[in-house]
C-alpha cells in the first residue's frame, strides 16, 4: 500500500475547515457529529463522465488532500452507488496516519450484498482499514443472516435508521437521522464523499444548518454533457421566483496543483 | 455613467492572458483576431438562474474585471438572445479608458430590431460607446431598409455571413466565418462574452484552436438546476467511450473578492 504525503503549509491552510482534533467540553454540548462535505468535481460540475464512470479529475494533489482530510474524521460516508460503481478501498493512506476512519455506506434499500471480496473489506482484513457501518432502512429483524455474518467477520455492522418517503415512491433517510445515528455511535465526525445524489441532498437548503465545512476541488476541465452533475434541487421565493439554491460563507480559494480548492460553509 | 477602477496589481496578473496592447510585425502575420472567451459562472456551471433572467453572480471586483478587459479588446461580441434578454450597454466604464470596444451581435435569423431606446444605441448616441456591427446570415439585399437606417444612424452596421446548417434545421455561423469577418473590419482582437449558446459552442473542440485566451470568474455559489448552463457537447473517443470535453493548459487561478478568476488556453 503506497502511502501519500501532504505538506504541512497545506494541511496548515486547511486546519479552521476542519473538526477539533480533541473533543473538549463545548463539543460535548454538540448532539451531532462534525459534518464536513467534500468532493471534486470539473468546470461544469460533474463528478464524472457517466454514472459509474471512475473520472479523473484531480491531480496528485488533491488525491493526497483527501487523503488528509480522511485522517482528520472518525468516519467517511459514501452512498451505495458509489460503493457499487467504484468498489473503493474508503481508508485512510496519508503517511504517518495513527487510526483510520470508519466507513458509512448509505444503503436504504439494501443493495449491497458484501463479500469478502470487495475493496473495503480486503483492506479491513489486512489492518489497512475499517470495515463498514452499513445505514439500512430495513429493520435488524429482517436483514438476510448470510449478509450480518460477512459484515460482522470483518468488524463492520448494519444500523437501521428511520425512512421516509423520497422522489419515485423511494423510501429514503433524513439527513438528521443519519447524523444522529453516528453519533450514537460516537462518531464526532463525519466527511461525506459522494456520490451525486448523497452530495446534492444535503446541498438542500433543509440541511444546510448541519453541515459545518464544504471544501470543493474544481478541476481545470468541461467534462461536457451527460455527466454526473453536482446542482442542488432548484428553490424559489414566495413569489415563485427561482433564487440561488446555495451561497457559500467564509469563503477562500486555494489554487493547488492545477486545481482549486474552494472552502466556506453553508448556514451564515 | 459611474466609471470604475481596476487595480494595477489585478490588471497586472491578467496581462500575459491578454491580447498585446501593440500590434508588432509578428502580429501582422495573424489571419483572424486574438480571441478571448470570458464569462462567469456559479459552482454548478450556471450563467443565470432561468433564460432571460439577468443573475447577479459575481461581486463588485469582477464587474470592474469585465470593464477592464472590455478596454483591451477591439471588440465585445454576443449572442442575440443576451441582447434581447438583457438590453446590455455594451460599453467600457473602467477609468481612463481612451477608446471603446466595437459591440458584435451575433444574429443569423435577424431577430434584434434596432431601436433608437435600445441601451446599445443610446450609449452611442451619447458617445459612451460604439453602436454595435450585426453579423446576419441573410443577404444584404434581403435587410429591411428601416432597421438598416437605424443601426447606420447610430454608427453600426450589418455584416452578412456564411450560414451552415446547424441543429433543429436552424442555419448558424461557423466560428471561422465570423472571426474571418471581424479581421476583414480591422478589428484585431474580440472578448466573447455570451451567453450559453454562444460559449458552449465555442468550447467544441473544433474551435479549440481558434481560442487565445480563456478567463472565467466562478462565484461560490450553485444557482441549482434548471439554469443556462456553460457545458460542451460531449465527446467520445473512436471506441464510443465519452473523454472530457475541454481541458485548459496554462492554467492560473486568481482569488477575487469571493470569487475565483480562472485563466487559460484550450490549445497546448
Amino acid at each position: 500500500m503506497s502511502e501519500l504525503s501532504f505538506p504541512t503549509s497545506s494541511a496548515a491552510m486547511l486546519e479552521s475547515r476542519l473538526p477539533p482534533p480533541t473533543t473538549s467540553s463545548s463539543e460535548a454540548s454538540q448532539t451531532r457529529p462534525f459534518v464536513t462535505l467534500t468532493f471534486a468535481t470539473s468546470l461544469d460540475s460533474s463528478l464524472s463522465l457517466a454514472p459509474g464512470v471512475r473520472t479523473r479529475l484531480s491531480g496528485p494533489e488533491s488525491k493526497a488532500m483527501t487523503h488528509y482530510l480522511r485522517s482528520r474524521h472518525a468516519a467517511i460516508l459514501i452512498g451505495v452507488s458509489t460503493l457499487l460503481a467504484d468498489s473503493p478501498a474508503l481508508n485512510c493512506r496519508i503517511a504517518g496516519a495513527t487510526s483510520q476512519p470508519r466507513p458509512i455506506i448509505i444503503d436504504p434499500h439494501l443493495r449491497w450484498a458484501p463479500s469478502s471480496t470487495d475493496k473495503v473489506l480486503e483492506v479491513a482484513r489486512l489492518g489497512n482499514g475499517l470495515a463498514p457501518f452499513v445505514l439500512t432502512g430495513l429493520d435488524a429483524r429482517n436483514l438476510p443472516a448470510a449478509r450480518v455474518a460477512v459484515l460482522e467477520q470483518h468488524g463492520g455492522k448494519y444500523i437501521s435508521v428511520p425512512t421516509i418517503p423520497g422522489p419515485y415512491d423511494r423510501m429514503r433517510f433524513d439527513w438528521n437521522d443519519v447524523f444522529n445515528a453516528l453519533y450514537h455511535e460516537n462518531l464526532s465526525s463525519v466527511m461525506v464523499e459522494g456520490g451525486g445524489q448523497i452530495i446534492n441532498s444535503l446541498l438542500d437548503s433543509r440541511y444546510h444548518d448541519s453541515v459545518d465545512s464544504v471544501i470543493v476541488t474544481v478541476a481545470p476541465t468541461w467534462l461536457g454533457r451527460g455527466g454526473v452533475v453536482v446542482s442542488p434541487n432548484r428553490i424559489q421565493d414566495s413569489a415563485g421566483v427561482p433564487v440561488p439554491a446555495a451561497r457559500l460563507s467564509e469563503v477562500s480559494w486555494h489554487p493547488f496543483g492545477e486545481d482549486v480548492v474552494l472552502c466556506g460553509k453553508l448556514h451564515n
